[in-house]
C-alpha cells in the first residue's frame, strides 16, 4: 500500500457522523418479521393508549371525542420534538402528551386537559408495550402454529423411520426421525401454551400508583378499550406481569434456538440427514448451501437469556416508580418480544421445507450395526412418542389465543 | 512491618488446599434456611427416584423390594467413591447406581439388575432436582405466606397513614403507608401464584427419550410414587419445565429483592419510616444497626437474573442429551432454588419484626407541605388498593399448593 | 365509556403493521449521542472496510482504484437491496458485496473481482465492528474526560466539606464530600484506563481463517488503512479481543451506573447535597424536578451486564465459523458500544451542572450528631484520597488514547 | 404398583431435612480441581488478611504477634457459631473477628483490640477473594500452560495434515488439523495474557473507605505481606479490579468451552477425527465413551456468562457500602473462579491424552472432492498459523506470572 493512496483512503473515510440515528435491520437478519416492535409500532401503540384513555374516562363527549381521538395519528406527531424532549424528560409520554394535548386544543379548543388526564407517564408506556407484546405474541403464534402444523406431518411420516439417536455426542440408541420431530413439536407446543396462558394487563394507577383520579372504573374501560386485560390493581412497580411475558417469549426463543441447534447439526455436510428448502450463499465461498434459518434460531436461543436477565434485573424496583430500572426494562423487553417473532417466523419458514434424505439416515445408522436391534418395540415406543405428541398440539390448535 | 515479621507472617500463610473441597455456608448468609437444596438433599432425591424406580418397574417384588429399598440410605452412600465417578463420568448418577446395585446384591441377592432399569442417568437426576424443587418451593410457599400474612396486617393496618409516595427519588405525591405495604403483597401474591400454578413432571424416557422399556405405565407409576407429575412425555431436551420452574422461583427473588430495596431505603438514618427488628452489627462500627434482612432479599434479587439466564442458556439443546447444556443447569437451577428459600424465609423473619414509626412518616411528608391537600380521595384510594392487595393474596391462602 | 364509543376506538387503532420497521430513538431516552454506533454508521464502517481492501490487497490499481472507492458512498447503496440479501444469506456482507461489484464494474468495467478479494464475510463484519468500536470508544473517551475533569474540580472544591458517610444505608462515619467526588473519579480513571488498555485489531483470515489468499502483509496493510491494530493472527473464532472490548465498555456503564445511584440518591427531596442543573419533568406531576441523567446512567448500568453475558455465550464458538454464536453477538456488542457512548455523554452532561447545597450536607451530618469528632484526621484523609484520585486521573488526561 | 408399596416407599422417603447443609461437590464434576477456592480457602484467606494486619498496623509488636497470629489458626474456628454469626450480621468477618479477639485475649491478654485495628469487614473479605482470586488464577495458569504446551505439539505435529474446515456447519475449504489446533492454542494464549495482565489489588479503606486510621503505609505493609498489589486507594465501591479480574478469568472458561465445542464435534461418532484418551460412561448405555472433559469444558463455557452479569450487576454501587450489591458479588465471583480452574484442569487432561485419527480426516475431506486442490498454498498457510500461534504462546511461557 503506497502511503498517498493510504491518505486518499482515509479522506474518504466517512468518520464524521450527525447526531441522529436509525437503525434499520443491519444488524438484525430476521428484521423483515420484526415489524410488530418496530418504534412505528410503539408508537402507534402509546397513540392507542392515549386514545383510548379519551373514552375511558369520559372528559371529553360527544362530537369532541371522536374529533380528538382522530387527530391522534402517527404522521401528526413530530418526532424530532419527540426525541428531543425524550432526552430531556426520559419517557417518551412526556412529550407525547405535550403534542397530542396541543393537537387536541388546534381540533377541539378547551379539550387539551382531557387528554392524559389522571393518568402518569408509566401508566401509557407500560400500557403499549404489554399492547406491543400482545400485538407481537399474536403473530409468533400464527407462526408456531404454522411451525406446529408441519412438524405434526414430519413426526406421522417418519414415526417409522428408524434412526440413530445421539447423546453426548455420541451414537447411543436406535430411535426414529419421528422421535425427533416429536421432541421439536413438544417444544412448539409449549411455548404455545406458555403464551396462550399469559394475561396482558393494562396499567392504570395515576402518578403514584394508588389510582386516585383514576379509579377501578376507568381502568376496567381502559382495558376493554385496548382488549386488554384489567388487573385489578396497578403494578408499577410489581413487575410480575412482565416477568411472565419475558419469560414466556423467552421460552420460544429457547425451543426454536434448540430447533435450531438440532437441524443445523443435521444439515451437516457429514451427517445430512436433513435437507434444507431454503438456504443461503456465502461472500467467499459460492459453493455453501448455508443452514441461515437454523443460524438465526440458534443466535436468537443464544440472545434471549441476556435480555431476560436484563429484565428481571430491572423487577428489583423502588419507591412508587424507580429511579433507572424501570428505564431499564424498555429496550430488553421489547428486543426480547422482536427475537420471539423473528424466531417463529424463521422456524415456520424452514420447516414448510425441510426434508429427510431416508439415505443419509440409514447411513448415519449404519455406522453403529452394534445398535441395531429388532425394530418393533422401537416402533411401538415411536408411534407412542408422536402420537402424544400431536394430541399435545390437536389441544392446543383449536384454541384462539385471545 | 520488619521483614522477619513479613517472612514469619508468610510462614504462617496455609497456602496450599488438599484437592478435595466442600461449602459449608461462609459466602451464603442465609445458608441457614437453605438445607432443602444441598447436596445433601439432592442425595436424598437421588436415592427416592431410584427407591421409586423400584417399586415402578415392578422387576422385584414382596419382601426383596422392601429389603432393598430400605437400604438405599444416604449414610450407605461411599461419597468419595461418588466424587472419584463423578469426575469420570460426568454424572453423579452413575457412580450412584453402581452402588446401589452393590447395596442391592449384598441384601438380596440377584436384585442389582434391577436398580435403574430401563432408566438413563438424566431421568434420575432431572426427576431428583423436580423433586428437589417440589420441596424447595413447598418451604419457600411456607415462609412467603408468613411475610403475606404480616403484609395483610401491615397494610390494613395502615391503610389511612397518609404518606409521600416517591418517583424517581423526587416527593411525588400523597399516598399511604397502607398502598405501599399492599405493594409488596401483591408482589408475595404474585410469587405464590406463580409457583402454585407449576407442574413438577417426573422424568423417565430410557436412554434416548423414547420410552422404549420405560413405558407411559412405569413412568405414570414412578409419578404417583414420587408425589410428581406425570407429563405424559419425556422432555430431555424439550426444557421448558424446567424453565417455567426457574422462572417462576426467580418471580419469588424479585419481588422480595424489591421489597428489600424498599425497606432498605425507608429504614434509613435520614428516613426511617420503617423500623426493622432484626439487625445486624458491623466490625468497624458498633454504633449500626444494619438493615441485614433487606441487604439480602435485595443481593439475591440481584443473583437471580444471572442464574435464569444460565437455565435459559442451557435449554438450547441438542441431539437425544446435549453435550454440555445440560450439565450447566444443574447448579444454576439449584442455586435459583436456594436463594429463593433463602429469601423467602428472611422477607417473612423480617416483617415479623417490621413496624411503622408514624413520627417519621410524617416528618417526611411534612418536608413537601405543597403536596398535601385534603386527604378523603387519598384514603379512600388506599382503602381500595389495600382491599383489593388483600383479597388477592386471601385468595390464595386456603390453597393447598399440592 | 359508552359501547359505540369503543367500537369507534377500535376502528381507529392501528394495528395493521407493515413489514418494514425501523428503529428512530423512542425507547432509547439517550439515543441523540449514540450516533457513532446506528446502522448507519456500521454501514459506513463496512464500507470503510472494503474499500481499504482495495488498497491492502493491491489487486486494483492507478486511477481505478480511486474511481472504485470513491464510488463505495451509503447513498449509492439500495437498502432495501441489502435487507433482502441479509434475510437471504444471514450476514449483510454478502449482499453487500453483491452491489459493490456492481458498483465497481459500472465505473471501472472488470474491476468488480478486485472487491472483497481474498476476504470472507466475517473478515468484513468483524473489522467493520472493531471500527465502529473504535469510533465509538473515542467518543466515550471524549466525554469521560469532560466527566473526570468536572469531577477533579468538585474533589478538590470539597475536600474539606464535612460529611456524613453511608453504609448499607446507614449513617456510618464521618468522611468529605470529596472523597465522595474522588470516588467518583476513580471509577472514571478506570474506565478510561480500561479502554486506553485496549486493541482495536483487524481481521482477515480469508474463507475459513488460514489466510491462504490474504497473507500477513494484506493484513497489514488493512490495519494500517483502517487505524487498526495488526493482531498477527485471524480471530474468526478466538473471540477474546471481543470479549476484551465488551467487558471495557462495560466497565463504562457500571461505574458510571455506580454514579448515577449514588447521585440519584444524593439529589433525593430528603437529602437534596447534591443540585442538579438539568432536570425533567413528569407527565403527571409538574412540579417534579426529575434527576433525569441519573436515572438513565443507572439504567444503562443495569443494561450492560445481560448484553455482556450475552457476548460472552457468544465467544463459546465452533468450526471454522460457528452456526449461530457469531450471529448472536452482533447486536449484543453493537448495544454495549451504544451504552457506554450515551452513559459517557449523559454523565459529562450532568457533572458539568451538578452543586452541593452545602447546608444539606449540614443537616444530614446533623443527624448524627454521636458520629461526628474532630475534623483534623478526616480532613488529612481526604486530602490523601482526593490527591491520589487527581493523581490517576491526571496520569491518564495527557494521553493520547490511540 | 401396588397402594401399599407405594404408601411403604413414601415413609421410607427423607423428606425431613435439618436446617444446616453443606454442598461436597454433588453437582460439580470438576469438584476435585476446585480445592483453592473451597469455603475452606476462604476461611484460611480470610485468616491471612487478619493475620497480615496484625503485622502492617504495628500495634502488636514482640513475642506477642507471632503468638497471636500463630494462633490463628482455621481449627480455631468453631464453624457453626461463625455461621450464626453470619446470618445475623450478614458478613462472615463479624463473627469471625469475635472469635479471633477472643482468641488473642486467650494466648495474649490485652491483644484482642489490635485484631482488625482500623478495617472494615470489607477490607478483610475483599483482600481474602483476591487472595483466593490470586491463588486460584495461579493454579488455573499452570494448567494452561499445561494445555498449551500440549497443543504447541499439536499444532505443529499436524501442521501439514490436511482437513476439511466447516463454517456454519458446512464443509468450506481446504484447511488442516494444525491451523485447528492453533486457534485453541491461541485462545489458551490469550487466557494466559488476561490474567497476566491482572492487578491483585489489596482492599484497605477503613469504615468509610477514606483510610482515617488505615492510611497509605499500612495498606502498603498489608499488600506487601499478602503478595498483593497495593493500588493506591480504596475500591469499596469503585469495583473495577473485581471486573476486570472476573472478566479475565470468563476469558478463561470461554476460550475452554469452545475448545470444548470443537472437540466434541470432532470426537462425534460419525466424525472420529479426534480420539479422547479419557472418556466416561452412560448408566444406561455401556458401550458409549462419552466426551466428559469437553462435555463440562462447554458446560462451564456456558456457566460463566451469567455469574459474569451478576458480577457486573453488583459493581452498580451506592454509598460508602451497598445495601445488597456488595453481597450479590461474593457467591458469583467464587463461582466464576472455581469454573475457571476446573476448566483449566480439565483441559490439561482432556489433551495430554487426545491423539488425531489420520483416516478419520482423509474420510471427512473425501466427502467434498470438490474443494480439494493444490496443497502447498494451504500448507504454507497453515505453517504461518500454527508458527505464530506458537511464537505467541512461547512469549509467554517463560514469563512468571506474578
Amino acid at each position: 500500500m503506497k502511503p498517498s493512496s493510504s491518505i486518499s483512503m482515509r479522506r474518504a473515510m466517512t468518520e464524521e457522523r450527525d447526531a441522529g440515528w436509525s437503525d434499520w435491520g443491519l444488524l438484525e437478519p430476521l428484521a423483515a418479521s420484526a415489524g410488530a416492535t418496530s418504534d412505528d409500532a410503539v408508537l402507534a401503540a402509546l397513540l392507542d393508549v392515549e386514545r383510548a384513555l379519551l373514552w375511558a374516562d369520559g372528559d371529553l363527549t360527544g362530537r369532541d371525542i371522536d374529533i380528538v381521538a382522530g387527530a391522534f395519528r402517527p404522521e401528526a406527531i413530530d418526532r424530532d420534538a419527540l426525541l428531543d424532549g425524550l432526552r430531556t424528560g426520559g419517557v417518551p409520554v412526556i412529550p407525547l402528551v405535550s403534542q397530542l394535548r396541543a393537537i387536541a386544543e388546534s381540533v377541539a379548543p378547551g379539550s387539551g386537559p382531557s387528554v392524559h388526564a389522571g393518568a402518569t407517564s408509566q401508566d401509557v408506556l407500560d400500557s403499549a408495550l404489554v399492547l406491543v407484546a400482545s400485538r407481537a405474541i399474536r403473530v409468533a403464534r400464527d407462526r408456531l402454529i404454522d411451525a406446529g402444523a408441519a412438524l405434526v406431518a414430519l413426526a406421522e411420516n417418519e414415526a417409522r423411520t428408524i434412526a440413530i439417536a445421539r447423546t453426548l455426542g455420541q451414537h447411543a440408541a436406535q430411535s426414529t426421525v419421528g422421535v425427533v420431530a416429536a421432541g421439536w413439536l413438544d417444544g412448539v407446543t409449549s411455548a404455545v401454551e406458555e403464551v396462550d396462558a399469559l394475561s396482558f394487563p393494562v396499567q392504570l394507577g395515576g402518578a403514584v400508583g394508588t389510582g386516585e383520579g383514576v379509579g377501578p372504573d376507568v381502568r376496567a374501560a381502559l382495558a376493554a378499550g385496548l382488549g386488554l386485560d384489567d388487573p385489578g390493581r396497578s403494578w408499577h412497580t410489581e413487575r410480575s406481569p412482565i416477568l411472565r411475558i419475558a419469560a414466556s417469549v423467552a421460552v420460544i426463543t429457547a425451543v426454536l434456538g434448540r430447533l435450531g441447534r438440532d437441524v443445523g447439526f443435521l444439515a451437516r455436510t457429514e451427517i445430512g440427514e436433513v435437507v434444507l428448502g431454503t438456504t443461503g450463499g456465502s461472500s467467499a465461498m459460492p459453493h455453501k448451501r448455508n443452514p441461515v434459518d437454523a443460524v438465526l434460531l440458534t443466535a436468537n436461543g443464544l440472545r434471549a437469556p441476556g435480555l431476560l436477565a436484563t429484565v428481571h434485573t430491572a423487577a428489583v424496583s423502588q419507591d412508587a416508580r424507580p429511579a433507572g430500572e424501570w428505564h431499564a426494562e424498555w429496550a430488553a423487553f421489547r428486543a426480547l418480544l422482536r427475537i420471539a417473532v423473528e424466531s417463529s417466523d424463521a422456524a415456520a419458514t424452514m420447516l414448510s421445507a425441510l426434508t429427510i434424505d431416508h439415505d443419509a439416515v440409514q447411513r448415519s445408522r449404519a455406522i453403529s450395526p452394534e445398535l441395531q436391534h429388532d425394530e418393533t418395540a422401537t416402533i411401538a415406543a415411536s408411534q407412542r412418542v408422536v402420537g402424544a405428541a400431536v394430541r399435545r398440539f390437536a389441544s392446543l390448535s383449536t384454541k384462539d389465543p385471545r
